[in-house]
């Protein structure tokens, strides 16, 4: 069968464009989701265009073979892990800008272009490319695009799907629709572009994909506090949120404070329930009201250390202790890394069910995260070495999923279902939602060989 | 046939949700557009609830009739026109504001709830529901979800669909399904949520809807710039919104101005090419700095005249000469009111071509509309009395939806397709993306009962 698909393909695609080195499959057989499982490839396939790709699903069309698209192979949910014996679609090699629009405010661009040099193109004209995952330097926009990431900044400028005015997609069937457009605003027909944000890969495969740019935002002033009480933090949360537009907003909880300090010592208060990291980007006067109505927010529910800066230096500083957290709780074992949102109303709820599911299974758990959006990432550290361990902290992070449901949340706030979550969307979804899922995945690929067994 | 269909309606609905009066079924005929067919309805129902809806169309399954939703029919393409024999779902019984959220920040209505009844109740709680379309004082937020409804706030805080978090969906089948949830970031599955918005009633019956609420913004600045010519105008449009972040941008060509003048004088400059409004809500000085960008650009840009005020009341008044821009045109004779949709960069040209236009086909075209979306409103005015102006003003408005798509526009940026743009569809969505448009539409709705004939 191997050897079928490789000669089909290799009649359709250059040798550059087709890779059977086993090392080479072996390396693109995961992304970075412990415990999902994967196979082994029978090929790896770099197009070069979007004809490329469609010859690919034409040969896997005949085939029968599944088709799994990939990009950097940094997400977190085994999205892109590879199916036993599939072709692994990879569209590093599609990685031009190929067009930034200053005055039209958009870029054109081609899945395989890492989000920091779209970024990149779009400052050149003075311009800004918002959507930020905490991997922007290293993933690429079609990733970004098939998970919907989102990242720091969505609190006000939405996820990646807010940042797209048009896709062009090959489907299972070889045909190239073109959805959206150039405009802002676009009701001409469904929404299609939505439908396939988020689709990691299963409805089709994103071949170029039109972007919207912003202004630059000023610059931001950046404020810390801390709080005796989860609670406290979570009240402050949604206070803010309630009464001003933070450009950032996000916790993180004692477990990650102290696991910062004890990698990366800047002088957190360790002792503290919660810490908060807040931004305004409003700038000048504004920006020093909204820092005030934050810090005001912050004392009233209880902060017994709130400070800003206007600083930049400073600020990142501050902000280091947000992007050392995850990094941090690795130090201290294996991790697995869970991914829920709820109202931020439900926050403070959601931090006492995680202390009570860290008790339970005797884990050490850090929470961290985008607190404005109410979507959290608490975090499972355990030894990999211990057996019983490691079935505490699935155990634990499986319970947190339940906690988030529980609480009117999702199971997945940004990193996406991939195959980790899968079978956890029943519960979130409901038996007619989901059916509907796979009346759509049936109606866009009914012979299953986009990325079968991942999301639905 | 008639009697079959009401008789089974009968037999599921109580007596206040079904109406065969004439009178009333003539007066659910047709939504607001001109120029779209309709049809005489057989019925109308008017359900009180979810389980009522799914009734419907359990019997329009069986009997293969037609079901067109509408709301406040308000609507300005036609979608929620009739068809012969059909049944005409009126969601205006189930319009409660089920729950206000506050420290949640979100609301869920009933679909035939005012969207001025949804901004009231948010305010009750001190916050804010954003989407603002022209007739947000009397259209339902179903026919908003329907039509994924813009306005004049979008600019800054996104259109209808941007403030949905999830829906209750009546499907063809009968199913009731839910789509996305209480949270601000969900990627668990497919975005359904948006899948819906906007499908116009074809997808399914949308019966609860969770929206989105904001902090309410600070107070506005207002800013009034006059242009001697029409690219000018369009240039301060693109340099505003590439440096700047206005909550308002709205422009008004001569011939609109002319027509507010002459209905009701307040002063303007009718011999302006055009005329701009912005608003600034950072407030304080932020705003301030804002407002100052905005009129540096008008400056640059060869503006004659710019003024700006922080009194409410005098903003109010300057935004009277915007509102009534539509009402004006319809006092010159009637009106076909387009809704077309340009990258911001190519709105000197949209104009340009609809100056073209009108000479050509000796026609009055008065344009205004949301200049820094792009999303424009060339409404053509003729005699309607006038067999020959009648066609040539159809002629124009057909001229100006090929001009918009020759720009890479839209045919329609906030109004919907409808039975109004139909036949314009093919020409935007080119045969591939519309073949995906009929594959939806067949794998949701394989009998075609939802809204037959309308956007695909």
């Amino acid at each position: 069968m191997t050897d079928d698909v490789v000669q089909a393909l290799s009649k359709v695609l250059s040798a550059e464009s087709l890779v059977t080195d086993p090392d080479i499959l072996q390396a693109h057989r995961n992304d970075q989701a412990e415990w999902a499982p994967s196979g082994m490839p029978s090929v790896l396939v770099r197009p070069a265009s979007t004809s490329e790709v469609r010859a690919v699903l034409d040969v896997a069309r005949a085939l029968r073979v599944p088709v799994v698209a990939r990009g950097a192979g940094s997400g977190l949910s085994g999205g892109a892990n590879a199916i036993e014996g599939c072709i692994v679609l990879s569209l590093l090699r599609m990685n031009r800008v190929l067009e930034v629009d200053r005055r039209g405010m958009l870029a054109v661009v081609q899945p395989g272009a890492l989000n920091a040099a779209v970024k990149a193109a779009a400052a050149e004209q003075g311009l800004w490319y918002a959507p930020d995952p905490a991997s922007w330097e290293f993933s690429t926009i079609g990733g970004n695009l098939a998970t919907n990431a989102g990242g720091l900044c969505c609190v006000k400028y939405g996820v990646t799907g807010d940042a797209v005015l048009g896709l062009e997609v090959v489907l299972a069937d070889g045909s190239v629709v073109r959805t959206g457009g150039r405009t802002v605003k676009n009701v001409a027909g469904y929404d299609l572009t939505r439908l396939f944000v988020g689709s990691e890969g299963t409805l089709g495969i994103i071949t170029e994909a039109t972007l919207r740019l912003r202004p630059r935002p000023p610059k931001a002033t950046t404020l810390l506090a801390t709080f005796p009480t989860l609670v406290g933090a979570g009240t402050a949360v949604s206070d803010i949120m309630g009464t001003t537009r933070p450009s950032l907003l996000e916790l993180m909880d004692r477990t990650t404070v102290r696991a910062v300090e004890s990698w990366k010592p800047m002088g957190l208060d360790v002792g503290a329930a919660a810490l908060l990291l807040a931004r305004s980007d409003a700038g000048g006067a504004q920006g020093e009201e909204e820092i005030g109505l934050m810090a005001a927010a912050c004392e009233r529910a209880g902060s017994t250390f709130v400070m800003n800066t206007t600083d930049e230096a400073e600020g990142e500083l501050l902000m280091g202790a947000r992007r050392f957290a995850f990094p941090a709780l690795e130090q201290q074992g294996a991790t697995l890394l869970d991914d829920v949102g709820v109202p931020i109303s439900r926050i403070p709820e959601l931090l006492a069910a995680v202390e009570r599911i860290a008790e339970q299974h005797r884990v050490l758990i850090g929470t961290f995260g985008h607190a404005g959006d109410g979507n959290m990432h608490p975090t499972v550290v355990f030894d990999r070495d211990d057996l019983d361990a490691m079935t505490r902290a699935k155990q634990a992070f499986d319970d947190i999923l339940h906690a988030a449901l529980d609480l009117g949340g999702t199971i997945t706030g940004e990193h996406g279902v991939g195959s980790l979550k899968r079978g956890f969307l029943p519960a979130q979804l409901g038996p007619e939602t989901l059916h509907l899922h796979r009346t759509l995945k049936g109606a866009l690929d009914p012979l299953g060989i986009l990325n079968p067994g991942k999301l639905v």
